[in-house]
């Protein structure tokens, strides 16, 4: 038996401003900050001690987890971040606003990009400013695996081999884990652990700060699932 | 050629209360994270990008280490956390207050204690309350190596396999490293690579919070040292 915890991360700045985020490296917004550190204490009144912790690169997912384990009196749990775990990138849309967009490329259209499973967004270059190719933090990469726009597909399929190379063989020596991560990279392990179909999975939502947490047996069986 | 950094925990705590710390798990004051996040805007000023990041499982280093690398936008930076790096363990005058511990021991027994490089401090055993053997952060450890009580010969003794197993090889393959750790594991490092002797190495004082900035050649040894 051992414990898997997801965290998405608490409000960003962007979140705040409605606009498409993607990989783009903002910061928590103050209300953020608040709902990681109620997050961490809602851990620690549930008793849950951590062996490994897991999060993306971007600074948002890396300080949700570093106040959710402060407040929960384990800041010392070992810690890997990894690009698998970031936010689906949001191609071309990442920066702009979500109420501009639905009138520059119409609302139906947005809502495509927003919720289907399959479809790419408008795609970044590698020679556009923004893209991922500039910056330092994935200059280890294949530059042939760094993304220009992704869909909850192409999201799920550079999520899965961290899964199943890193978190699930933890979870199976009996460690527990906490994944402290984005929307759309929590729902592709959802989507695997939970064997959700590619229909039902867009509707699926989690809450931001509010702590997931899973009892799984040596198989990686779910047990049990509770929010906090 | 490679950067090496150190940086010592900005104040904490326990350093206002003028006790002894040791493996105590106590927090940064609040001047202590101002000092960490100056030490992060300096590192920007001077341009210093990291590929490795390493400190101890104790939490003033571990924010310390946080603060500074998030104000110098290098939040994403690898990150591993030793109890090869934590603080000398100062035994059974752990929260004991200095100046108490002088009236009660004599201050030249006080001073032997603090200045010599081969004297033990009095040990806890793992039966005390405070000892690390009840601490689940070391339940990986052989209970043979958690320490009751270090000197810094001890404690260079248990840094510096982690030195040539590490932080080494990363330099010797081109990667800035920062090390964000303790007044004594740090100096045990800088004995170390600086080879210091025995007498002159308890005179030598590293300021908290000031990252202290080697420039290495590709057989590590020391091309210049700067403190910002």
């Amino acid at each position: 038996m051992a414990k898997l915890v997801f965290i998405r991360h608490g409000q960003s700045e962007w979140n705040l401003k409605n606009l498409f985020t993607g990989w783009v490296d903002v910061n928590l917004s103050e209300k953020g900050e608040q709902e990681a550190k109620e997050a961490g204490r809602k851990l620690k009144e549930a008793g849950i001690e951590f062996d490994q912790a897991y999060t993306s690169v971007l600074t948002r997912a890396i300080k949700t987890l570093h106040f959710a384990l402060e407040e929960s009196g384990q800041l010392w749990v070992p810690e890997t971040k990894t690009w698998r775990l970031n936010e689906r990138h949001y191609g071309a849309l990442q920066g702009q606003n979500k109420a501009e967009a639905a009138e520059k490329f119409g609302e139906e259209q947005v809502h495509i990009w927003r919720r289907s499973y399959d479809v790419l967004p408008p795609l970044l270059s590698a020679d556009d400013e923004g893209s991922a190719a500039n910056d330092r933090r994935y200059a280890n990469l294949d530059p042939r695996i760094i993304p220009g726009g992704e869909n909850l597909k192409v999201t799920l399929e550079r999520v899965i081999p961290f899964w199943e190379d890193h978190i699930a063989p933890d979870l199976l020596a009996g460690k527990n884990v906490i994944v402290a991560a984005h929307g759309n990279s929590l729902r592709a392990l959802t989507k695997y652990i939970e064997q959700i179909s590619d229909e039902d999975i867009m509707n699926v939502e989690m809450a931001t700060g509010q702590p997931v947490v899973y009892d799984l047996d040596d198989k990686l069986n779910i047990v049990s699932k509770e929010k906090l």
